[in-house]
């Protein structure tokens, strides 16, 4: 058992005090974790647009202060009453440990609600209700700084040195799994893959569309490569991701920007000779979904939507699309189980069949968590992983 | 051989002369059908809400003068070069090979388009550029009138007492089959019936919401509760419904207006434990598609679109309903292949398995057909029919 167990641990985190103002390197004092929770000593954490989404404001339901960050890999410190699932121990039981953290709101994985026992869905409906409150499952927060609580951020809050999770909200992967690239895989990677395999699951020689050349986007044309689409057309207004798409598999790229008058959807439609088996928006822009589901074939395109709206936004369109045979759907997490699933997507990075490694363009640390928002803005970003062992 | 074939023949037809109007009882001629065409003596035609639509002048691809009529059966008087699939003959023949006539906007079945072959859709391509303008597949007409080319509707146009349609158009089913009834086999009931279990393939034990309790409504409530839905609740404004409902398998039965400012996908939610597994909008009307689809159940819950909505009208929703997993499609004729499975449909009613008989409210003649259109606007209407061979 680890010295700092059932002790609170002042560490170093990334401080969201209010919306649209950086980030503040403070020093934050983390709670032992009560039953069914886990603490975890976080080794690196992925920054994901989200994030900035939360720290804007944007978001109608993002609270303040708060400890951002869900895309993350660390080491169990200690466990709460009642966790079987990971073990704490001493270092070395530490490195035979390292965890993937599971983000985003609903995609824990109980194994026991409505959800999970349902076989259809990936969604976990057990701490919802907390967790969208920034909140563990007995209402209270683990979080202190400067004499005030601070929040979780979708049950996971990985932009500090420790933080603590419920326990279906982790699951322990491969011993040697590398933590600096698979905390990837905790969102944005898994997501894009599992949309494409799991929700849509691609068939051999489909053409499909995808909106949006950032991590999710190039991770669908990863899993659509692996499931033998036959046309892979990536659509993205920055030229500067031709060369990124087609490095992951694409056959086609379009730009928005350099079509004379003729709409996206027509486009595609021309492109596809009726149109895409499966389009997919890693946008959240809700114009560009619209634009998804009528680039569509007549009779049985579907179109998944990967990306997240801004707050108060909606979709549209004519129901004749839909009476036609167009599907309107989407997905979280790609339609992955945490649990369940992610150890094989671990086990496929492994052994070379899922890329990771060329998703990092940029290595931040802890220290510099403002500059890692801020590449992210640049075009040239695909994923900025940051080192929260170092200052 | 029909001592008429080849010949033009003069008969009795409901003409739409212009939008808004009342249809005319007119002499109308009928020119002989060219190559993979079929001259048909219809026997018996249902009135759908589609032909009223088109009427009223809100569907803004409708054009005049035109005849009117989509739900029909009748007799092959006489076919065109190079039809093979049903046979013209004298007055014995006739009643050897009742024909089903395949309405709606791509519902013929070719057999060999690329929709055809895909085996994911029930729409065909063939026809539907010239059949979209009212004109056969060589761009004319066959109807004339006071020396004026009428429209097809449908490339159907079953409201005059002989009409011409493609091969592709026509099923001939069961000689025994009888025409007063079988004739809604061409639109509502196989719409409603196929959208439960074609489309959606409602499982053993589901919840399912049917809004709009019309021909079509009722229809679905039949196909769940032949494929053993475990909940069947439909909502309709019109409370004299909830009988009919009932009649027809439904085991609740919700009137919004009846809500004290709860919406109706709050109720639905409620009653069902968390939403529905099956959502039919079969009412046309854009806020109910919405309504439809926020009553699904997170996670797994598809809503249908059946209904036609006015023109210029759009469905929207919150991005995020779609994110947790809900489904959003559509159907037209209820995901049914006309030539391949209407036959099957017959032979379901004709053993009983299919109600038919209990849709049908009220009987007209040709003479009352614009009385007809008047009976349907009643609430205690969900089908008339019309024996075209009466004044």
């Amino acid at each position: 058992m680890a010295t700092t167990a059932g002790k609170t641990i002042t560490c170093k985190a990334a401080v969201a005090w209010e919306a649209g103002k950086e980030l503040s390197i403070e020093d934050v004092e983390v709670a032992p974790p009560k039953a069914h929770e886990v603490r975890i000593e976080i080794y690196y954490t992925g920054v994901c647009h989200t994030d900035a989404y939360t720290l804007s404001g944007k978001d109608p339901e993002g609270a303040f202060p708060i400890v951002l960050g869900h895309e993350g890999a660390g080491i169990v410190e200690s466990v709460g009453e009642g966790v079987t699932n990971v073990k704490p121990g001493d270092h070395r039981e530490y490195l035979a440990d390292p965890v993937l953290i599971l983000g985003l709101y609903s995609t824990p994985e109980c194994k026991e609600c409505k959800f999970c026992k349902s076989g259809k869905t990936n969604l976990c409906g057990k701490i919802r209700a907390t967790q969208g409150k920034g909140l563990m499952p007995d209402g209270t927060t683990r979080f202190k700084c400067k004499g005030k609580d601070l929040l979780h951020f979708m049950g996971t809050s990985t932009f500090s040195q420790y933080t603590v999770v419920a326990d279906i909200s982790v699951v322990a992967v491969q011993q040697d799994a590398p933590m600096d690239r698979t905390c990837l895989l905790g969102c944005g990677i898994t997501t894009g893959y599992g949309a494409a395999r799991v929700t849509a699951n691609v068939e051999e020689g489909s053409q499909i569309a995808v909106f949006g050349a950032g991590c999710v986007g190039l991770s669908v044309v990863q899993g659509a490569v692996i499931n033998k689409a036959g046309k892979i057309i990536v659509v993205d207004v920055n030229p500067a991701k031709e060369e990124w798409a087609r490095k992951f598999g694409a056959t086609d790229f379009v730009n928005p920007n350099d079509l004379k008058g003729q709409t996206i959807q027509d486009k595609l439609i021309e492109m596809t000779d009726g149109g895409c088996d499966y389009t997919f928006d890693c946008t959240g822009n809700v114009n560009v979904m619209r634009a998804a589901l009528e680039a569509c074939h007549k009779g049985w395109g579907e179109s998944i939507i990967i990306g997240v709206a801004a707050a108060g936004q909606e979709i549209s369109t004519r129901p004749f699309q839909l009476v036609t045979g167009r599907v309107w759907k989407g997905c979280a997490f790609g339609g992955i189980k945490g649990r369940s699933q992610l150890p094989d997507l671990v086990a496929d990075y492994q052994k070379g069949a899922l890329k990771v490694d060329e998703f990092i363009t940029h290595r931040k640390t802890l220290g510099e968590m403002n500059a890692a928002f801020e590449t992210m803005k640049s075009g040239d970003c695909i994923r900025a992983v940051v080192d929260m062992r170092k200052l």
